[in-house]
């Protein structure tokens, strides 16, 4: 028997999709890559989440799509879809339990709605963009576990989110120990052993998925990693492939999501190379999505040319390899972690926030992207990196406003030009970005094609200024400039 | 028939050798590495340059040294000798020319004087050291051509050098053509043609030397560069060793000569490898005294390990790289040119301040030694890499508390530690200089050895300040820190 969607708050949450209202009939309809929800009861009795099978398969015009369900406790089986063509969509249960087996119904799926882009996807080999066509250029950063703090710590996370301009948030679904994070979580993943899965610790995953999606930040999920205390990176083979597909059935549908099948894999003593291949696999077969898919290494870098990764998510801060990995893997490369702003006794989390724009504009400037990560020690333990809260660094505006610039620039993406002598990213013809960092010219003749007429800004990336300089250049542009380090030159065709 | 050194001054010069009063005779003792000279006058007849051989044996004890004579022009002949050991030497001149030939005469050389310390060697394989066992660390500039400037300027260069804080010149002998570096010299090296040297020049060139060993610095002289306007870079071969030979003779005596064969020798187009070869192995054979010897490339290094080069001059700013040559070629490396402080628009003639003084601590903390230059546009085109005059820039007052810092460390040289996470120049277990770069971490704990007791000084060494930290350290120290960027520590043997 259906419930409504509407009556089915998870204990105290906000209903678990607001994207659109929905019923499991065929009333309100659903925004393309929005998120279409049905639920059924039946009975909770022997393990449901390994006895009963439950698929629906949704059907467009000539076109199938077959998606997982879930079971979601006390006897309420649950069914997600974001379907991503407009017009009527049926939809058929399977189900090795009869009272579960054969339901159908139907949607319309209509227009997104100003805020919907839909799901980011690789565009033009290096980069990114949302399924409308809109680019996206990903300017994260790292809260591994702040999804597992208390429910003021994970608001305040939210709102300091709000204004602090990232678009993408790297984040743990197992909860994470480790220095400055060694607090119990408040979900667990299983209930009792791992034939059961906690629904509430998935509702929550979820309710905070979605509170990004509302921020417009894409959820770069990481599923497995070495900072363990529970028993997570050292689970049965078929356990974490139950784990991945359960995830899969309960997540894919938010078109926020991003699968990061480890962080620092090859730091997770318990597993091999091949058990990270496996998830790989899993999650390409079980995501009726193709979300996109990665992974994060230490010190052993993953080979990102198997076809089941999307994009390239480096750990490193040499900025001069970019140009070989973008040649040899032909995927966009993202470096999510170089090094963290901060002041912890770690090297890795206590540059300053002017190096960490630095390497912003040096991954930019590189036809790659960076990823942002604050460690800053307070008495409250409460590092960003980790647990979230609010920014205590210098360098998040920073890095909003080269975000701002890149989006100006042409929708493409921009790539390094080989050989200069001071890094630029372009659009050949149309549009450069130069960085200057530690060089400080007075003047520079910037080689520009002939023919084209642009127009000049000098930009200081650090005091978030952007002058323009009189009259327009082609060919071997001869630029007067502040005698300065740290600044920044836009060509733009006028 | 002999004449007196004190009446032999040169167009209104200065006395060449000032480092002892000098006869041919058996009058003035001459200092230990100090410089012995004595002149013969005869005909001018012929060609005196091509003419006459002159040679002067030198004896002390069992022992023997044989070095070149010149002619100076006017029908005088010179010989010049710096003699390493104490007691008397007696000297016999051969010469093709019977009023130059047998002559004979004797010296006592006794102590140095305080500040002569004596050439400047190789020591612990990557270090260096003065002949009488006083370390020497390089911290050198670069004024390519400021011996070929107008006598104004060039004073100007030698007050700036008085207080500047460097111990090291690289200087061109040949004049140079380059941007910013137009102007006609005030000699040249040929008289009419290549078969006549100008004794002016030389001497000249000489005067400059001794100022320079009157400031205690050490002179790296460049023997041919591609910067030419006037066909220094395409002389014969014959002339090539002929000028080798002739500079050596009146010059090798000079003890604070150092002979790079040439400047970005790779970007020399008249001339191939075996040119260079071939001028090492005549520098070699020429030079009595063994002086340092080694080149400098653009693009294409020189292959170091050829056994007559005596240390590693690079162009280069990439210091992960160090370990690597240290461990390749077992000699001591200068990093003689990692970029200019300045505001040219080239790029090796623009970074700031703080990078130029960055780059001398990761050059430093890798093991190995800077080199200082500095291009300022200004109206009068003075740029001190090319021209010298006064300093424009901030690095060198920091390069020079650098230096004494280093010069405040055990005397045999600071090697780096294999891989640390920050870098650090040591002597193990006596000495630790860390350089933290943009990591600001607000403690860290320092791995030093146990069971011996360190004091700690927090440095920052663009503010040019160490401040002590309470207590002794040792095993695992850890250190609070002002948690901002650039700044470096240093442990002591307390």
């Amino acid at each position: 028997m259906p419930i409504s969607r509407r009556t089915a708050l998870l204990g105290g949450l906000a209903p678990l999709v607001r994207l659109s209202a929905q019923s499991n009939t065929n009333t309100a309809p659903i925004e393309k890559w929005g998120l279409f929800a049905v639920a059924f009861q039946s009975s909770a009795a022997g393990n449901p989440f390994l006895d009963v099978s439950f698929t629906v398969e949704y059907r467009h015009r000539n076109r199938t799509v077959e998606a997982d369900g879930f079971y979601d406790g006390a006897g309420t089986w649950r069914a997600r879809f974001s379907p991503d063509s407009e017009g009527e969509w049926t939809w058929t249960t399977h189900s090795n339990r009869a009272d579960l087996n054969g339901k159908t119904g139907r949607f319309q799926c209509v227009g997104p709605s100003a805020r919907n882009h839909g799901p980011v996807g690789v565009r033009n080999t290096w980069h990114f963009g949302y399924a409308d066509g809109t680019p996206y250029y990903p300017f994260g950063t790292t809260c591994y576990s702040w999804n597992h703090q208390s429910e003021a710590l994970e608001e305040q996370t939210i709102a300091t989110l709000r204004t602090a301009g990232f678009n993408k948030m790297r984040m743990c679904v197992f909860p994470k120990w480790y220095a400055w994070t060694q607090v119990e979580p408040r979900f667990h993943v299983f209930e009792k052993q791992h034939t059961h899965f906690n629904p509430a610790f998935f509702q929550h995953l979820e309710k905070r998925v979605q509170d990004l999606l509302d921020l417009g930040i894409e959820a770069d999920l990481i599923l497995f990693h070495p900072y363990d205390h529970w028993g997570y990176a050292n689970l049965p083979p078929e356990v974490d492939d139950r784990y991945l597909r359960y995830l899969i059935a309960r997540l894919g549908a938010y078109r926020n999501v991003w699968w990061s099948i480890a962080n620092e894999w090859d730091l997770v003593k318990t597993k091999t190379l091949a058990h990270f291949d496996r998830y790989f696999r899993v999650v390409r077969e079980s995501d009726p999505y193709q979300r996109l898919r990665s992974i994060h290494h230490s010190k052993v870098m993953y080979d990102h040319s198997k076809p089941w990764v999307t994009h390239v998510s480096l750990q490193d801060d040499d900025f001069n390899k970019t140009q070989g990995y973008l040649d040899t893997f032909l995927k966009p490369v993202i470096y999510d972690e170089m090094k963290y702003e901060g002041d912890i006794p770690r090297r890795w989390g206590n540059i300053s926030a002017q190096e960490m724009v630095r390497r912003f504009w040096l991954a930019t400037t590189a036809g790659a992207y960076g990823g942002h990560g604050e460690t800053y020690l307070n008495k409250e333990e409460i590092l960003w990196w980790s647990k979230g809260g609010t920014l205590h660094g210098e360098s998040a505006p920073r890095i909003a406003f080269l975000r701002r610039l890149v989006e100006e620039g042409p929708a493409g993406g921009l790539n390094a030009l080989p050989n200069p002598y001071y890094p630029v990213a372009a659009r050949a013809g149309e549009y450069y970005l130069w960085y200057l960092d530690a060089h400080q010219p007075v003047e520079y003749e910037f080689p520009l094609p002939d023919n084209v007429k642009f127009q000049a800004e000098i930009i200081d990336p650090w005091n978030m200024t952007r002058t323009p300089v009189a009259g327009t250049f082609s060919g071997k542009a001869k630029l007067g400039l502040p005698g300065k380090p740290n600044l920044a030159v836009r060509f733009r065709r006028s």
